[in-house]
């Protein structure tokens, strides 16, 4: 297996890049799987080695370590949702950065602070090798469809270099500047995705209790001026009463606790953010933390607020 | 020109109903002319002749009066915006339901309280004739292309026989139960659009002060979970500077008005409404209730509330 890209046959080489993937989320699962299928090697970590096994049963290799996933691959995929886990995976003594070296390039597909993309640019920078910053959009149905919209931050040699393997996942790739700018940009996402979720869902509960026929009402509000991915995706969804994730409760309220510490520092109000992350955050003291984003509506339906 | 519809060749019969078109904002100048384009003979009335003029010219026949429009049509379609115009029009001195007579069908295709809608169903009724509420989404783009959502109450059989017209303006048609069943769908409607052009202001305001490239943002956003029509219709607007309507913010206020009175009717709260409403009262404070509702963009970037 080609260890260096050559420049003479780049895409050559890349389809031959061994890949370190550590996180198996819903989100990741898919993607991880995309690259084993498109005949990348992927070597796997999970913090429980269950989450790994459909990988592993594609073809993955198991490793023990973040530190032993890093060491035996060419670009490293992290997809881990929270702010201590990716300090452990980044940072611990087992970590990605002890065992990253020149030329690998660390790709981090979580939502994290602005702030933890620079830092772990700059270790990476420490041991020569380069990191992105590259969360993503689109749910587990992008995941699964490879229809993601994926937003870089940091080198654009790496990116151009790595642009092959984004191919493989998503359909909307951008690069929106240095280290920290895709997590900014993801921030963006996730004030309009709890926006259009807590819209959907408070519009949703008036529909029924005005006696409308939802599904007729869906049809409707979907054509038009209040056409949204939470309408034609999320609200199918609870018309059924499927509340699973899709993207969880908890991981939206960290996203959204990044967005209001944000703001707080570049010193601007985002008073439709305070009410989501209000709204959110007593679906979880009511017990619905690790249902789907969607499950917001229960506070209407169960009238919990 | 046939005045009836005959059951034998109801398509050409519709071809050559006369429409009486009363109230010409942004939204009817384009729908009316749709109609007028398509062949249908219309009779024009409008609070301020001059705004009538364009419709004149590309072949409308003008009317002194409301009640004047609707003797001289089989079909009467109304759309005006707020509340004390919808009662002129319908039933002040020289409105329409003075002058209606049996087997004609009333269009409102403004947006009103659906208890508006089933007072001008009864009127309507007393005089042998038929109403629809027939409000519409997808604003000056969707009424210019004639995609808009048409949301429509009352009397099937008056729907089915009208639906020609229709067609000629929206491609979402969904009869959504009786008189001010359309309404209701309606007020579904404005609470998505009210959430996701606030979270979409609030977004993009972020985006600019956290020093990202905005053009740059709107590509990755508008491709995953975040999708609305307010991102990839309103949000260029925003990024151009452009806050002329579309939708005006005087409207929306007052279609936000409708949705809390039904809501406390119904004895359930809607705490994204209210958010949203006191945004944007803020913002006609500020004197920008005749701007586009993407206008509520200025409040972040003014800092005004």
């Amino acid at each position: 297996m080609a260890e260096h890209v050559t420049e003479s046959s780049p895409q050559t080489a890349d389809r031959t890049l061994r890949v370190a993937w550590i996180g198996a989320g819903i989100m990741g699962a898919s993607m991880a799987g995309h690259l084993l299928r498109a005949g990348h090697p992927v070597i796997i970590h999970t913090r429980t080695r269950a989450k790994a096994e459909p990988l592993i049963a594609l073809g993955a290799t198991w490793a023990a370590s973040a530190a032993a996933a890093t060491a035996a691959s060419d670009v490293v995929c992290t997809n881990v949702a929270m702010p201590a886990e990716v300090e452990e995976v980044y940072f611990g003594a087992s970590g990605v950065l002890g065992a990253a070296r020149a030329g690998q390039v660390l790709i981090d597909f979580g939502t994290s602070r602005p702030s933890t993309a620079r830092r772990i640019a700059d270790a990476a920078e420490a041991r020569g090798a380069k990191s992105l910053d590259a969360p993503v959009s689109g749910g587990d149905i992008g995941a699964r469809n490879a229809t993601l919209s994926i937003m870089v931050g940091g080198d654009a040699d790496a990116f151009a270099r790595v642009r092959p393997l984004f191919d493989l996942l998503g359909k909307t790739i951008v690069h929106q500047g240095a280290a920290g700018a895709g997590q900014r940009t993801k921030i963006v996402n996730q004030v309009l995705v709890a926006a259009n979720t807590l819209g959907m869902c408070e519009a949703m509960h008036f529909a029924t209790e005005a006696g409308l026929d939802p599904h007729a009402v869906l049809a409707s509000v979907g054509g038009g001026a209040a056409a949204s991915w939470s309408i034609s995706v999320l609200a199918p969804r609870v018309l059924n009463g499927d509340f699973e994730p899709g993207f969880i409760v908890e991981h939206l309220v960290k996203d959204l606790q990044i967005a209001r510490e944000e703001a707080a520092e570049l010193g601007h109000e985002l008073p439709l953010v305070d009410l989501c992350l209000a709204r959110y955050e007593r679906l979880i003291a009511a017990g619905f933390g690790r249902k789907g984003t969607q499950g917001v509506y229960l506070l209407y339906r169960d009238r919990l607020a």
